[in-house]
């Protein structure tokens, strides 16, 4: 069974623990927005612009990217958790 | 009868219990926002650009597709529970 | 005397009891929003788009429609409780 | 002396008691939002759409409408109370 | 000294007691929402629209206007009491 | 150490005062909005419409404006406390 | 490990202490809003418009920057904390 994204939706398995921290990145416990960090399972076909065309998203299958916190809906499937969002949520790409 | 959805509107059967799992999907339990399940049984004739043109709808008839979980207006015909929705609620389609 | 809805507002009759009911529709008793049936007596000329055309509108004279449950203001013509509304609440026509 | 709206706004001189019901318009006591009934006094130039241009008016003066309750901003000039509001608080015509 | 408004902003002095009666207007003391009558001291350039061009101002130099009440921000200038207000804030003006 | 505003922002050092009430301006004490007096020390390059073009700034180096109350952020540089602001903060100029 | 901003995005590194103030700034303590001061890591490619091209971004890598002080989610990456912001946010660019 495979999840679909919509348009401007992004599938994004979320990392924790040692997965996350993989390469030195933390998440500091601060007063400030907290984000998150996942790994991009698929994306839509991007989002649309008023006149009609799209905009391919600037995110792909693999990456490993920082979310804002509460971004996302959640469902689980064959086990595994996963987040649809907007590709809006994402803020960058973290490259190894 | 039959319900016809107006434009960007989409008429969808929520799916519970087995009908819904079946495949391995299941809606955890958690703190984020739960989006819910169905079964698309019919779409407007798409959503209207600011230029007048019509986007035709991405889900069809037949598909599963996860949805925000308050997403539509709920009404009963011919004894079935249907609820009618914007595309945009919908998240992603579920493929087997 | 005769009410001429402006634009993209449509004058609709609200169905109760078992004129809203017949061909099987029900409104379920449930905690989504409840939308509401009625029938179209006419329309405006349509709505507006940003470069000044006019869409007309998708619902015709006599058709059974379902709309947002608080959707229209309230007026009695000629002992006939009438509601005038935007297109953009009305959700699905039902077509028998 | 005389008021001259501006753009898209209208004078409206509101109706009460039989002048109102005259042609048997009725405003039921219900729950939902009752509107008000009025007769057209003058109108601007029209409603400018993003482009620059001028969308001209769709009410005329002299017409019966009915409007949003609460709409408008209450003046009285030469002893009689007048409304100014927006077209977009205007429902619709009531032709006799 | 003189106070040049930027744009869409206009300045008016508002006319109180007798001044603002002459002709015979009065603010009724109603439920509804009261405006304020004023004389329009000078003008901006106009309001820019999305496309870069200039919509010229409505309303002139010397004209009295009807405004909402709590409309503008107020400065004292060689004595005399003004509003800068935008132009939107400006519902009819007032012809002998 | 100089402060270059980014495109539509603009750097204003409020006036206090005497400094402020030269020429006659008074703010004064009462239930609207009261704005603040100022004098522009630089501007970005303009903003920006959503064609992609610059619209320049109105407002220009060494002019007194008159500017929203809680407009901007404080920083103070060199000894001299200075205001970030968007030009669209500024209600007008004070010519002597 | 490296952390590559989306779109309109800008990872800055924010300057406390005698690092923040090295040329004279100082941010006051009042009552307005605080910005605070950071220096550019690196930028998304840009902002794009509704017609779907792309506007750079107008602050540069190395550049000081005062910002918005509750701009940006944070992170730690190789024992540094960042914030990553939209270009919106960043109000001024400080040059010595």
């Amino acid at each position: 069974m495979r999840l679909v994204p919509l348009s401007d939706k992004v599938i994004v398995r979320r990392l924790e623990g040692e997965e996350q921290t993989a390469g030195g990145i933390v998440l500091p416990d601060s007063a400030r927005q907290q984000p998150q960090i996942g790994r991009v399972l698929s994306v839509g076909d991007g989002r649309r612009l008023p006149d009609g065309s799209l905009v391919p998203h600037q995110v792909h299958e693999g990456e490993r990217v920082v979310f804002e916190r509460y971004a996302g809906n959640e469902v689980e499937i064959d086990g595994e958790k996963l987040l649809i969002m907007r590709e809006d949520d994402i803020l960058a790409v973290l490259e190894s």
